[in-house]
C-alpha cells in the first residue's frame, strides 16, 4: 500500500483548521537553503512561522544550479533579499565520494547520470563553497545578505560557518 | 542587519528543548519534493513529524534533475522507497515564461543563465511531468510509488492528480 494514501487521510485535519496566508511573498524576505535530511525541519530550527520564508532543500543542502535558479525567482519574482545556507552535521554527502557513487551507478545501471552526486568530505568547506557559490552569482538582486550555518543534529543547535 | 542575526538567536530556544533523532534514515521511507512556497510547509500538510520523511524543495516543486539526484540519494543511500510530489495553486511558476523570465534576465545582467526557469502554464500537467520524471528515472530504485497532489493555498487542502 505505502504511506501516500496515509498521508493524503491526514491533510484532512490540517485542512479542518487551515487558515490561508495573506501573501504569496515571504513576508521576512528570506530564502532559506537546506538539506533534504529527515532530522532537520528549517523553520522550527531557526524560530520562522509558515508565510515568511522560502524553502529550498536538496541532498546536502547545498547551493546547486538548481537552487540558484530557484534563488534568482525568488529575489526577482517574490522579493527575497536574503539567503540562509543550513548543512548539517551527520551528512550522507559525507558517507559517499563522486566517483564512487558514479561507479556504483555505473554498474548498477550501465550509465552514468548527467548530474554530478555532490558527495563532500568537509563539511565547513562545503558551507562556504555554497556562500560562494551565492555571492557569485550574476542573476541574484542581492548577494551580499547570505549566512552559512552547520545544525548539529545531536543538540538542535546552529552554528555560523561564514 | 537584515534577518539572519534573529533567526540565528531564535534558534537558542529551540535547541534547549530538543531531543535528537535516532536515526538518519527517513523512518516512513518516504521522500517529498515540493515547491519552496512560503505558505507551503509540508510535514504538517501530510501529518509528518521530524525524522520520518525527506524533503526536497525548489522553485515550482517540480522534478527537476537535482530533484532526481536528491531522489537517486535518498533511495539509494537512505532507504526511502516513495515519493510524494506537492505543488501549489497560485504558484508564482505558473506567472512567468521561460522565454520571457530568460529575456527579463538577458537584458538586465547581459546574458542568459544555464538554467531554464521552468515556469508552467498547467499545474496539473506540471504534476504529471513531474511524476512521469520520476517513473521514468532510471537510477532510482523504486518508481512505482509516485504520487502527485496539488495543495490548495487558499483552503489548505491536498488534492490529488495522479
Amino acid at each position: 500500500m505505502g504511506i501516500a494514501d496515509e498521508l493524503i487521510e491526514n491533510n484532512a485535519a490540517y485542512a479542518a483548521t487551515f487558515e490561508p496566508e495573506p501573501q504569496g511573498a515571504p513576508s521576512r524576505q528570506v530564502a532559506i537553503v537546506a538539506c533534504m535530511d529527515a532530522r532537520l525541519d528549517p523553520l522550527p530550527v531557526l524560530g520562522l512561522e509558515v508565510g515568511q520564508a522560502h524553502v529550498i532543500r536538496n541532498a546536502g543542502g547545498i547551493v546547486s544550479n538548481d537552487a540558484l535558479r530557484s534563488l534568482v525567482i525568488s529575489q526577482r519574482k517574490l522579493g527575497t533579499r536574503e539567503v540562509v545556507i543550513v548543512q548539517h552535521t551527520a551528512c550522507g554527502m559525507m558517507t559517499i565520494t563522486d566517483e564512487g557513487f558514479v561507479e556504483e551507478l555505473r554498474e548498477d545501471v550501465g550509465e552514468a547520470p548527467s548530474w554530478a552526486p555532490g558527495a563532500f568530505g568537509d563539511l565547513e568547506q562545503s558551507v562556504r563553497d555554497s556562500v560562494e557559490r551565492v555571492r557569485s552569482d550574476p542573476f541574484l538582486v542581492d548577494t551580499a545578505h547570505v549566512r552559512g550555518l552547520i545544525f548539529d543534529v545531536q543538540t538542535g543547535a546552529v552554528r555560523e560557518v561564514v
